[in-house]
């Protein structure tokens, strides 16, 4: 069979690992799809300073990607909603399959790519927006996709993961783990797209859409950061068996769906509590296929390259047999079921970290807030401080909504004893 | 769009947990294919005893199914070698595309189904056949396609990893934790299949070949069982650090690919040894994407029915989209890079558990055995022990062969303060 064509624009990390992967693997990749997968045209601002396959046309203008008549695929691989929006919607218009890597465009406007993308008759796939190594959407798009789910927890950013678990391993202040993380390049030098969670959040935007078959973006998504755990959090977490990392959860409830990015306490006798470093993973429950669990590397040029070429070459297969368009992943569930519903509606066990100045009657005004707003106290938890006049300590409480915990939590504005207002954290024991 | 119609054949544990979910998320499954799957007839001897969707036809005789012109696809869920072979050779010959459950006829036969059901221009599906309800086929189809698998780690028989974390667990014998296994129901009344590896060296036959594109079989697959693994296994693993679990290994090296199913030390720090009971996982190392790892249950009506129905829906779409064919996955790599050599030339540090009647000077020729085949010993154990008589103590030994293990042994052969022969596991520090 005739080989397929594909243009590469964007040769930064993802791109140049895609495109050394299908040059040491040509032979293999053709064995596998029975024609060649053939790079025809690659593009980048840079594009005569790299060291590129000779037989690929250059060129620093994406539009000459669009333009040539052979192109089958266009592997967008830029990066953010601007120019890369313009890319996809000119491939699309032209009728040439798209393999994107872009999480950002995928999570805030997917939906209406894929509507295009199914009304010209062509493919999109996007395994490299999510957990560059881990192949959690062909997982969800086929290997469990006769199963409804009901939840899904995933550690999706790889930073986070590697501070929370250094801070954790090693009892350091989070202000020191990230400044080694920036300087072993694990950390960006801006962090907070990472460390506030908005990369975990298009990531959840992204997964629970396909999990879900529901249209849901990054609006839908309660997102909190991990820059006020300390390492006591991590010692108050291992006296309740738990530790704490960033976790994304899709949760179906009676309600409706329960979307948020937040640090949150796990069980350490629980399979994701083992992730450790600049890992992701995602932990599934099906209705029927109970907990599947899925783990890999989240970044990284060749990790991302074998999901950019995996993607390319599915696509490049259902091209060649004459079917590259299927139904939009984001609205295969018109039915209802999934509708995103507020944070507020949440209901879970919550650990409550303090830091006050310490004086008599502390705990019981404390405990009045809760009470006040029906929440029972679960454990009052305090370590051996030599520090009393920055004395963090812990309540937990037994299972409530998000929304009487932040009422309690407003109750205690007023309450001059605290240093700062209290840490919540839900405790997943669902898990 | 017009139905897909589905026959069953089948309807023990498998089919009907495939046949609730089909019924359960008939409205789901139409919205996420644009078009429904009707199970139209359904087959098994005890048909007429069965609580079954009132629209499917109903047969004891699987040629009712083949010989419907409306079917599209043949489900065979009934197992083995014979009545199964007869089903699927019908069905490709009759230009269906068949979904199976069937590990023992895909790792026999599954090149030659998959070349005839190419020629006949339909699809083959066998998600089910290898851990129910963890989707790693469509990993290694798919997710991960573009990578090059180096080396697959897998645990794969329920049965075993529920025994042997049962020993870990609670320090009791084999036999004591098997037959609470049998009348748990996580054992067979015959074990054997499961306890001496044999269905996980199935498991493994297809997952290599999916994994590596090879032509492998059983055959190829060193197979050794539990049933020599005691307590004091387990005392000696943990003292080095390690756990104990049954190993399906695939591993590429420069000589070619070395399979085995054994039981194995592997660190307690890796993934793996995390996975206890009756759960299934699988590790993958790639040249690219590096290290992922699946996890989920190994076997049951509901996650293997998950498996089925979405192969099903898989397969469904292609039919609708006009593509049902494919490259076989038996067949992708005839570049001769993965072809299996002797376990002999596996290479590795090695545990050697002994059972002596204790005198003076054991160790010393036990030692000169070893030196006898140029293996460096890396430590010698021996646990404060009661018993004398029948004192269990190990060495580890130093990377090198199977082979010159082997010939160790069997130069011990004739000591006669043996009291059993030595057991030899390898210590798999790759992890």
């Amino acid at each position: 069979m005739d080989a397929v064509n594909i243009g590469i624009i964007g040769l930064g990390n993802v791109g140049m690992g895609a495109l050394s992967i299908l040059e040491e693997n040509r032979a293999q990749i053709t064995e596998k799809l029975g024609f060649p997968l053939n790079v025809r045209r690659v593009c980048s601002r840079s594009v005569d300073s790299l060291a590129l396959p000779a037989s690929a046309l250059r060129t620093a203008d994406w539009r000459d990607v669009i333009a040539d008549p052979h192109i089958d695929i266009v592997a967008e691989l830029i990066g953010g909603c601007t120019v890369a929006r313009e890319i996809v919607d000119a491939a699309i218009a032209a009728r040439k399959s798209v393999v994107t890597a872009n999480k950002e465009l995928m999570a805030l406007c997917g939906a209406e790519i894929w509507d295009r993308a199914i009304s010209a008759r062509i493919n999109i796939a996007m395994e490299a927006s999510v957990a560059g190594g881990m192949p959690i959407h062909a997982v969800l798009r086929e290997g469990i996709s006769g199963d409804r789910i009901q939840t899904l927890y995933g550690i999706l950013n790889g930073t986070c993961n590697f501070i929370l678990t250094e801070i954790e391993r090693r009892g350091e202040s989070f202000d020191a783990v990230l400044e080694e993380a920036q300087q072993a390049g694990y950390a960006e030098a801006d962090p907070s797209a990472d460390i506030d969670g908005r990369d975990a959040c298009s990531k959840l935007a992204i997964l629970s859409a396909l999990a879900f078959g529901e249209r849901i973006v990054p609006d839908d998504i309660y997102t909190e950061g991990i820059r006020r755990i300390t390492p006591v959090d991590f010692d108050y977490a291992h006296q309740l068996h738990h530790t704490i990392r960033l976790i994304a959860a899709a949760r179906h409830t009676a309600a409706g769906l329960i979307l948020s990015v937040r640090p949150s306490l796990i069980p350490q006798s629980t399979i994701l509590a083992g992730v450790r470093g600049a890992y992701n993973a995602v932990w599934v429950l099906g209705k029927y296929g109970a907990d599947t669990f899925y783990y890999g590397r989240g970044a990284g040029s060749l990790p991302t390259g074998v999901a950019v070429v995996s993607d390319l070459m599915r696509v490049a297969r259902e091209i060649r047999s004459g079917s590259p368009e299927r139904v939009s992943p984001f609205a295969h569930a018109r039915l209802g079921e999934y509708k995103p519903i507020p944070i507020a509606l949440n209901a879970s066990a919550y650990y409550l970290r303090f830091r006050v100045i310490d004086r008599p009657g502390i705990i019981a005004q404390l405990a009045a807030a809760l009470a006040a707003e029906n929440i029972s106290i679960d454990s009052v938890l305090q370590l051996p401080q030599a520090n009393w006049r920055d004395l963090p300590f812990v309540i937990t409480v037994e299972p409530t909504t998000e929304q009487s915990v932040r009422a309690a939590i407003a109750r205690m504005a007023e309450l001059n004893f605290l240093i700062e207002p209290p840490l919540a954290m839900p405790m997943e024991k669902s898990l």
